[in-house]
């Protein structure tokens, strides 16, 4: 089976971050992954929720949605349903402990940091763009309240990184889009560090039950997709604090 | 008083569309005037709503909302709250009425055609930039469907257009931004078919009362405004048709 | 055409308003507008939304529904949809902004202004008689919270009267009944302050666009109307304050 | 402790019924009971709830709710909280049970007659006020639906009526207001038909337990007023049957 | 008509206790009568409603609830329907009201109890078994905090049971399992107190209306019935009083 | 650190399986991991979800909720919250997801199987118990539809079974207790088949990332605890086989 684009099977796509696509918010970022587009955005709030008041500790809280016109049949709005479907919740919880992973909240103070991920357009991997673009977003946010005086400490403890990895008909392939994750047997999600150290590994046999050596070998394949990942999230901070120094 | 970006009282902001910026969808466009970035997408349905049931006409149905990043202040997603914002319910009938002044209903046969306009960033003039791109990703979807011969008849019956109208600190001003909006004593939308006549007419007095004359001039101001606006969508649609073709 | 009772097209059709028709609420008004019955009623609390807290400045906020047995076809409670419907969003808003006109907001003080208009028979033009019951069930809310010393200064800054008008079978009519509003080519309603000025404005072409013209045209046959309509309030307004007298 | 108006203990409050209050539903009929008021209206439609599909039998369902400006302190909207309160629940079971209780569901055929009970004004007794309208209304919507030939048989077995006693600071009292109802220790509603037999006893001791003896002795003293209203409830329905002829 | 398991109509089933059944409560008790199950919870929470702010009063309060696998076709789970069934409405404000006189709420402080009863199988009169398993449950959490130190005063009045009676083809029964309920042309449930005064009484003719006589006749074969309950449940205090003692 | 009842780190907790605990669902079984103890039932239903409808297929969808007395602090219930738990939404599709594992869809034809996985007490991995004990509850109820000639063909593709493994201050521990989960830095749950297969596996590091290396080693100390639990899932099919055959 051949992938679109003539892509090698441990190739990630063509991937690309805008920061500060958006003017409101304290941090914001547009990655391109392919034909997926995912907005992430930070907000401060000077407040935290109840079970975290007056302990001097901050908290980060992550929200996921699409568009309607994301997805290639109409994606129903989930206030129409009137609830948070089990998928987007699902994003959320892992969005936000990755993300919580990136910062110190002792350090941060009595702070919550809200990351909003909308899809413009999906093709696959939303959740692991949403938090590629997410860490991009959140770095540049800290170190926007950093510069302006808004924070005694940096809270920041390093960039992460997520990739998709999968089996699809037979062969292991890295970061799949919505035609090859439609039609996968295994289906992998990690999240690490600068490290390379893990922070979530999430695995599901979609068609079929895998060995623990196939697992192995998927992992090593994501983490070569990271590798390349984190540089571009390094680039996108790089220009994204210019915009930062000439707003000041 | 002088506006923004040394603006003239009767002159509109810089405006531009992006036909068919999402892939998915049966038309879209993305509108930029000013700061203001309103995404508009169309989906069809082969089928309608009940009261309309087996009378062999159509439908067209519309739905606004903001993302989180969009607004100043975060913007809560309508999803948390559990409803739909008596706001953006306003908003979705005007748009919902407005274009359905485009289309006739009858020529479209047993379908839906749905609207989603969705704010990536706001800085005044949301709704009506909302209709002005609905109007062009409107136009986009009946063509492709009328080209790849979806539809037996053309049921389009010409462009909507919209513009805002106000009156600040005694000046009137047209094409208003959030700043300008905040301030504004008399606030008027208006909405023109491409005869320049009136489809819609909503004009409040905020903070004092206005006379005839007064909605009179404003009227005429906003028909300016109409004027050049009508003729970006026609470029768009041009542009719009381009991609058409090149697809098939 | 010919109007139902002989009306002809520039009357309004008999009025009658019942001051104090509810013995709980701090003002209450029902209007008879042919078969059209709305109730209003106005509650006082002693506090404001959070937007507006210690400010010194009040609010006024209004809510709109229909009996179930109110309309042709049952109205199915809103508490079953489980939200509120569009209509009713927008009626409210609409009530909310004209009410409002008739206060001034910061001599009232960090008090909230409860209207409520319920409609136990709907037939035609129930927006503009909740404003036109309101009004008065307003006025008489405030002038007995200020003849029993709960006010500190007079808020009331005078009457605001609502009416529609529309274009039926190409026949321009004052006040519609709900058969002739569910034929309306256009469709207009004005609220006015008690000088003769517009405080909205909503024209909207139902079945076809309007020029500038008929819109001044139906807003000068609307004016005739509204002079009635404000002197039976004023009638409306002395019944019942003596009511307020003989209850002291 | 004296009763208001000089009421004696087994005197009922003066009632009267306003029967085809309204002119939409097929029966109606407003109650005033003292100060509390109760509109009762009767809606038919051509369909059973799934558990009866397809068994030739109808169905009778009643709802309760209470306009905002009823009671004394605001009565927050259902449709504001997003559900219908407990209160509200049991007394439409209540309703629903007792009026059923007065149709042969069989020969009804797949009908479901929709009863909405609405509290315009409240001072105690407002569900067996409910009862008491609903059964006027019902029994004329039936008879109308007769008369009109839209029923093969007659499914009145007959009508019901409700009254409320209690045992306020050690003394029986018939048909309670607000102020001793607030008052009660011991608290029963009871819905008998017209032969004098018990369709539903309901009784609560508020702030102490009671004897089977005083359970008796409430039961029996209800009965008196029972008698009464059931003579009015009939002259009610012959006056509407009045007006039904008068339509034709 | 002979009744399963050859019991006599005047007779309970078979009935247990199990106090304690689970480990975090303050107090819980599971009870099995006949085939059905409830377990009763009870949680202390130091705090009151609104309404109660301030006035050094306690309150009581209860939930009811079944799960999905207790009747014979599935329960959909009430957050599903995004309610709490009318039904299950009406018994939790049966449960608390029941509930309630069996405690001085002055006597307990500014505490709430809550009171949970999940049926786990169903097989007729959950409600009543609701009651006589959540007051053993309640009478133990008292206990407990009493026995800890956590109250100044004994709040305390006695215990309360329950039990259902019907008449099923013409002959009276007690303790209803699920089949005879279903057949009950009469169904009674009735709540003492441990001096046989009545708290409860709530009959309801489901097929044919009763007489007086009936109603009298039905209570006394109820209280042989509580007589032999509230043996059972004082047993399955002393049990659950040595657990108290066994954990301190 | 020492494990309380003095187990050793790779020890599973006293583990025991009661199937048809209850006597309405086609399969059902209350497993007690500890002091864990979770309910799982399995019920029919003869339709399957929109999106299969026609393809003679079926499916398997699973809830999961816990009571409030389940935890040391009173569970809220989500039909209070309005909303499924994000929690809850995560583990419920980790549940179908598990078990759609056993069972092959088109064998089954249009039928739904749910599995309603409710806690009755929790202590740590309740959503592993429920995955052990829903695999039971399924196979009893496949089986008995089978024997009951109400399936075409046997759609068992086996057991799965699950634990959770994780990282506490440093040591590698087996079946976490809610003390020691509320402590672990890494946190594992693991799904795998009756040839020792990957279904899912879900890894987290809360306080620390981790390595491959460690990952692999905690999904080797959680395969000794599923070789366990294996065998006493398989007697309890044995005992609850048993059941089957005696009810024929």
């Amino acid at each position: 089976m051949s992938r679109s684009a003539g892509r090698k099977s441990d190739e990630i796509r063509k991937t690309s971050f805008h920061p500060y696509f958006l003017k409101h918010p304290e941090g914001s970022c547009l990655i391109e992954c392919g034909d997926t587009r995912v907005l992430a955005t930070i907000t401060v709030e000077e407040k935290v929720p109840p079970f975290l008041k007056g302990q001097g500790t901050g908290w980060l809280a992550a929200e996921y949605d699409m568009l309607p016109g994301s997805t290639e049949k109409r994606h129903t709005r989930e206030r129409t349903l009137g609830k948070v479907s089990g998928r987007s919740q699902e994003i959320q919880r892992l969005l936000g402990r990755s993300l919580r992973g990136m910062i110190d909240l002792k350090k941060l103070g009595e702070k919550t940091l809200l990351v909003d991920c909308d899809v413009l357009q999906a093709d696959g991997g939303t959740r692991v763009s949403a938090i590629n673009a997410g860490a991009v977003a959140l770095t540049l946010a800290i170190k926007r309240l950093h510069f302006r005086g808004h924070l005694n400490a940096d809270p920041l403890l390093g960039l992460v990184s997520a990739v998709s990895i999968g089996i699809v008909r037979g062969e292991k392939l890295l970061d799949l889009d919505f035609q090859e994750d439609s039609n996968a047997d295994v289906d992998l999600n990690i999240v690490e560090n600068e490290k390379g150290e893990l922070l979530e590994v999430q695995g599901t046999g979609e068609n079929r039950a895998f060995a623990l050596r196939e697992l192995f070998d998927l992992i090593q394949m994501g983490e070569k997709g990271l590798a390349e990942i984190i540089k571009l999230q390094k680039d996108a901070i790089e220009a994204g604090y210019e915009t930062i120094l000439r707003q000041s």
